[in-house]
């Protein structure tokens, strides 16, 4: 029998590109808040998911520096399973109820990629980097300090796909100003048989139901987004009309199910 | 309506990872026959194929520097369409009919993942080079002629997987020899719902029919192969025991379609 | 005795960056013929080229895919000896001669930085990218026709710099069209200690003399060039007020030696 | 005039590698003490720096997640700016003076490539990981801790060069444990000029001045470090016979100054 999550299943399960759940994270992370043209977040959605007229185009855009492992001590192999995100956040409507929808994530791992694909991310490669603090403080490790700035970036096929500066402010004394309603996706895959190929295998709203869920470390303050033009991409229809507070925390969680909400074939 | 084959489904279809198939493929390649332990290449082998007595262990290795395009000139962005390949074909049966079965191959371009999962190649990400012929020539561009070599090499997750050297010895004037049995690949999708996860969503065996292939240029000589023993890899299980002809040609096909033979669930 | 011509100098020489010339080349490349703004041409030029009015701002972007070989089969290790390089040439005369100046140049490859540097070519890292042509056409390799187009891309820190198109038209019958002057550069290695860092321990006019170079399958055309505004680079105030003619060929040539034209210290 | 410290020099001095100095830094690192065969760190040693024999061949290997900046934020750009970095460095005497020198150094950045040379440090492309840290700890946040496990590799031109675990035992109380005899490089720049390429430009021994320099969060256990053999690569001569400790910590320093000790010209 041929052993492994994702491919290639292998007779001992060692080449994979993921473990079996749960998988294990950390994260330092940036969050920008903004507001997009609500048509073009209304734009984006699935069908199954209703723009949030009261939201008038609110969305995050997120940078984060990963570390993952499964229950081997992954996280010792960080040529293999460390890695960078950036990724939007669109608030959304399921029946009624607030959900965020991700249309848009770029990571630089296939581990990362594999594992986004089985949660409904739509992840493609990019080169993504986010200023880091430093115990060992100075010009070039800002403090955890009001007045200091985190940078983000990303770079997808070539094009500077995002830039973003949060300042600080202060810590985040109530962490409830960090929650997020859950995160909706749309599963994907396609079939490429001839005839079927507008008839994807899975088209389905899946809803992410990730747990332990700690939050250290966290600034508030304000955040700057810029998502420019570029040929051949659609991000930047979603270029802020005005941003608004900016987060820089650290994160832990777990990922070990996804909750089918509605097949749409 | 959101657009796109694979991900991410957008508004004009613009950012998917691909276009809608046909999709046109060039490549230079390079193929180096070997024969494995047969008891290695039989433990690769998915349900539904068997492995082939009389093949005694017989594969091949092969490097692929490709460029891709759709309908739409992708071949002129080559920073998100070209890319460079190295996999494995190991001989089997499907229902006592020769077919060549892919457990490994590695690309650097996260479109040709795409591209790969679709078809049930198991794509990882790596790092691969060939040798390159070039109509100036001279040291550093070897000559299209007796005694020239070409060599390739692929790395992944930081580790060096293969390297390959073909040595030519003279045009092939049959193209037959080139002939290939059949690829017959597994079609995987896994799920992540708690209780599913080792009940994946698409697990099949399907047959890739490529068709409008043309060969030119090509040369046979000798090839040899090493399969280095990595940390946390099995592909050296494979490792040659010994290594036959050594082909590198030019070849162009297209794609529009992928044959299931047989759900395995 | 530690050996190696550039870093590191080592007990065996094998680790160093390169071999001691002769460097061999060959390539595949596109050259876009352009006119920028005189005053912009004028400012990138170093103490000692003067601006060659009669010039009106021309300027020539080329880009390369390189294979590189000393004496010991290097281009048998294409992982660490094959990259790519997108370079801008203007023109400019040192003491009333016609020369082209290099002042911006990037390339994938260490290897290739370090012998760069030992020339004067201010190489930087960066991600580039032509359309290549195979022995094999069809829609994703065009062919060696009139209407065929190869496209050329640069990337740097995440920004893209330049984007380029050639549009064949008919093959090159008089190889004295790709005749260039010279390329003469600026060769300079900062000195950090302090006090000193306003005077470079190298700073130098140098001309470049490859030898034996043979250039084959030419093609001539129209060329087309974008050098985008990119933060944090100064690329694009060179960009074209108009384009012209536009070359796809390959090359290949011998370096073995530097000509130092004037200490500029 | 043109403005820049290293390559290129341009108009604005935007362009440029790196700004003048001073160069502020910050990063994690782990370092693994160990000893490699005695008459291995002799013949790596450059003329005018003698084998510390009481050392047994004492030697220390360093991965270090880097953030860079000038005097401009350049920490706010971290495409351009943060890098990665593994490198040896081995007990030595100059002129009867405890010395550490640097024989192999990686990096995954061109400006840190650039400052290296400039400071001696042989510095080549590699693709150089280390586990991470974050407030937010859990199964792939590894706590600072005893017992607490973190990883670090490096790969160059495709080849595993380094692997390494430190494992806590408990916080660094009297940082003195951490002090290092100073960096003495090679530096080295090449003529490329015929009949000049064995007379290098620069070829001198140079001590390195870091100033302000930090220490937080340091702990100290056991380090073990392998150096697989390559082809093509010389690192592995240097394989550990035994490991000492392992240290994590934080660090931060400003270099603005380099001291030459002896033209060896």
């Amino acid at each position: 029998m041929l052993k492994g999550f994702n491919y290639p299943l292998t007779p001992k399960g060692k080449s994979t590109l993921n473990p079996t759940p749960p998988w294990h994270y950390s994260a330092d992370f940036l969050e920008i808040e903004f507001w997009a043209e609500p048509a073009a977040v209304a734009a984006v959605l699935p069908q199954g998911l209703d723009p949030d007229r009261s939201a008038n185009g609110h969305a995050n855009a997120l940078f984060y520096d990963w570390q993952f492992s499964g229950a081997n001590e992954e996280y010792l192999d960080p040529s293999r399973y460390q890695y960078r995100e950036f990724f939007i956040l669109v608030d959304a409507l399921f029946e009624g109820k607030p959900v965020a929808y991700c249309p848009y994530i770029f990571v630089d791992n296939d581990a990362a990629i594999a594992r986004g694909w089985s949660q409904g991310y739509p992840k493609r490669l990019g080169q993504v980097f986010q200023t880091r603090y430093y115990a060992a403080t100075g010009k070039a490790g800002p403090a955890l300090a009001a007045g200091s700035k985190f940078a983000g970036s990303c770079t997808s096929a070539g094009h500077r796909l995002a830039e973003a500066v949060v300042t600080l402010k202060e810590p985040v004394k109530d962490l409830s100003v960090l929650r997020q309603p859950p995160i909706v996706n749309l599963l994907h895959t396609p079939r490429l048989a001839a005839g079927k190929q507008d008839k994807p295998a899975i088209h389905e709203l899946v809803e992410n139901v990730p747990h332990d869920v700690k939050i250290e470390q966290a600034w508030i303050g304000d955040g700057s987004l810029k998502l420019p033009v570029c040929h051949g991409e659609e991000l930047s229809d979603l270029a802020p009309v005005r941003c608004g507070k900016g987060i820089r925390a650290s994160l832990a969680y777990i990922v070990d199910d996804l909750k089918t909400l509605k097949d749409l074939r």
